[in-house]
């Protein structure tokens, strides 16, 4: 089955669906009285599971056998949460009982999405000339959908440009934020395409106890740390919504053409809004989808509405871009391809996301060497064994332990990873020796990115989030 | 009771107003019980009905003695038009069984608002030093919301400003649309103040099966007609949703503001969405309240945000603006005064509305003067007699006579009305001399109006459309 055929509900009617939903039903039951093969019994079901999501996708209502789809009367709604196992992942929650994570493989399963195999990563290395970010090489970017196709095009000439953001609730970002800007630098340096950063101070006034004012100054701050990662200003685009609604021309025309296309039923199906949420929430996902259309940025692509979009982000925002790309090709544009993230690990463990507001949860951009190696030191889950001599008899658990799950994100050097993963695991690397690498790791990268920030003026965060041609020929 | 507390549930919560309503309640009881004064109870009820209103207006929910307000979850709803006895009216939907058309004191009684009494009238008079327009004279405007307030400042040096609108939803526009404009423009000319008309396309867009650039067109087609009844362009701002959103710094953070503070539950309760509509209308009711604070246009205001709104409008676009009110205060805001009209009739008689689609319902802008006639001639319900010998005899009814409506609407001269009015009723006049009198007051009123509109030319709307200041210090 290929990525294209693996989704795509936005050409099939909420009947078309079911008719398919219930054949493939059927199909399952065959090969289990036939005893067919398992792998064919697995793709089967895992075909019928991709159809589940797309028929939840443009129905709001789950899928059930014998009912035909309730076109647009309520449906009983548990949230939208696909509550698979244990764990949770929607844009607002992110859990999971297991202290590896959540199980990235299920969530593929669950979301639609294609797996990003070494044939996916080979291809991307081929294409571009460049050795893979180390996110690709190690799975931290583990999923995508219509990658391949991008290449396609790609490689025929036919450009794109990339789209990714953040959410300004507070000044403080951790190291977590810079996992989607560290790789989304790497794709603009490799493929030399265009970018836009959105900063939601919009979502961040309507979903939080904030003013306006205050969203917006977020913005600006953060602006800056994402600045600092290196995007190369002739090329690169910030904006905030609440600035650039009122400054172009087509970003609000893009927003009321998804909003005309997106049912209540539907945002309710896809992120659990009820009644008693205010309308400025139930209309917000048309203001993120609406950067994936190259029309939202006449300015940089001079009206041309065929330029594809690459979105990298972690994989809880894809709720967002599966209702951006069924309701793509309804408004005449194409669907934007994605590439999903895995998610940064609490320092507590791998068990939730992090939190800004609690600055133990993660190492801080503003950070001091000293905090940070206390921080390590004091809060990083080990996977150690409690007493040195178990811990040379046993080995730790690299598959649990925090400080070698940021090493995985951060140190470059494969080689020096895999002797840290093989010594630890046997018992001749201790817990205090892992942590030292750690610290000694982020240390440098942390003051380093301060010295970058502290040459960010105002006038170059102003430079940036000025709507202007950017340095590509469309 | 005066005017403000009338209304006004903004500074109440649910809880607070339902034990208001159920205090009043109690008291009508009482009063019933003691055999009060008819006038007293009746005082006490309309009370009762107004809470009724601001209830619904708060919680989306209708008031059940009883039962607590039920803060958030979905509640069974029949939409928005109170149905009392057998008129509806909301903005999409006006009807009534009864040929002289909606009852409008019981309107007043339903939306909680105040009758534009002769008092009123005579204060108009005096502050402004004019005649009061024949829309007063004739309560064709009446009724309203904090006008006094108004006058009040007005009286003090406080200025304030107009808002009106339209939904562009043809190029075709009638006679009964002009009658908000017509009257607007009397009062920019009498109290010397800034106006701005909002023209809704995203709305049309919204609802309609049409384009963007559709939408877009009939806005600037219905400004050149706009612009033809003669705004003072030093003084006048006409926008279009779809334009001025991408070229203002305050109009999107004030629809923010606005979607911040209403609930899907409110505006299920206010204008009657469903889940099945798209996310798009639900959230419209912002774009259509922002223009009712002075901070979205900060080049007209200077970034002042307290300068006073005042919206003259057809009764039936009352819900949005009750929702505004309600906002208002939450978000730090004036609420906007407002001065509603009746509605116009259709040729066919004031049961309903007039539609744009069909164009024998109206006078159309465009209509040549034998149209005009032989449209009044031939589809103008007539309230006189079957033969001449019983009109003679009996006389005609102007209640339900069409052509005397419209005189009532066009005819400035008071004495010449009554005349008619008199002859017509008492069977002096026949049905084809009324009509006569207004073919000949609608042919060189129209035949004007087209004159006037051929002088407006595409600069002419692109200066009333460009965000600029305005010959007005602020």
């Amino acid at each position: 089955m290929t990525d294209c055929q693996a989704e795509g509900p936005g050409n099939m009617t909420p009947v078309e669906l079911y008719e398919k939903l219930s054949a493939q039903g059927d199909k399952i039951r065959v090969l289990k009285a036939e005893k067919a093969d398992k792998s064919d019994i697995d793709a089967a079901v895992q075909l019928l599971l991709n159809l589940k999501v797309d028929y939840k996708t443009v129905t709001g209502q789950d899928y059930k056998a014998g009912c035909l789809p309730d076109d647009g009367t309520p449906t009983q709604d548990n949230g939208p949460s696909v509550g698979d196992g244990e764990d949770t992942v929607d844009p607002w929650n992110v859990s999971t009982s297991s202290a590896k994570g959540v199980d990235y493989d299920k969530l593929i399963v669950r979301f639609g999405s294609s797996k990003i195999d070494q044939e996916l990563v080979d291809r991307i290395e081929r294409v571009t000339g460049q050795k893979p970010h180390r996110f690709l090489r190690r799975g931290i970017f583990f999923s995508h959908r219509d990658m391949h196709q991008v290449l396609d095009a790609y490689e025929n000439n036919k450009s794109f440009y990339l789209y990714t953001g953040r959410g300004p609730s507070s000044e403080a970002m951790h190291v977590g934020h810079l996992i989607p800007f560290i790789f989304t630098k790497w794709l603009q340096d490799v493929f030399d395409i265009p970018l836009v950063i959105q900063l939601t101070d919009d979502e961040k006034y309507l979903w939080k106890d904030l003013s306006l004012e205050e969203c917006h100054r977020f913005a600006v701050e953060n602006a800056k740390d994402i600045i600092a990662c290196g995007f190369d200003i002739s090329k690169t685009f910030i904006f905030s919504d609440l600035e650039y609604m009122g400054m172009s021309p087509g970003f609000y025309r893009n927003v009321v053409k998804v909003q005309k296309h997106v049912t209540f039923n539907q945002v309710k199906g896809i992120f659990g809004f009820t009644d008693s949420d205010c309308i400025g929430k139930i209309s917000f996902p048309a203001a993120q989808a609406a950067p994936s259309f190259s029309t939202s940025f006449p300015q940089i692509f001079n009206g041309r509405k065929d330029v594809q979009c690459l979105i990298p982000c972690a994989i809880d925002q894809d709720p967002y871009f599966r209702m951006t790309r069924d309701v793509a090709p309804r408004i005449g544009y194409a669907k934007p391809a994605l590439l999903h993230s895995t998610f940064f690990p609490a320092l507590q463990g791998a068990q939730t996301k992090m939190s800004a507001s609690d600055p133990n949860s993660s190492i801080f951009l503003t950070d001091t060497p000293k905090q940070i190696k206390n921080k390590i030191n004091k809060h990083a889950f080990s996977g150690g064994k409690d007493t040195i001599e178990e811990h040379r008899k046993h080995g730790g658990n690299t598959d649990v332990d925090v400080s070698f799950m940021y090493l995985t994100f951060f140190l470059e050097d494969d080689e020096k990873l895999e002797k840290i993963r093989q010594d630890y695991s046997s018992g001749d690397l201790l817990t205090g020796e892992l942590k030292k690498c750690l610290i000694e790791t982020l240390q440098p990268m942390i003051t380093a990115h301060q010295e970058r920030r502290k040459q960010v003026t105002e006038e170059t965060v102003q430079l940036f989030m000025t709507p202007r041609r950017l340095d590509f020929n469309y």
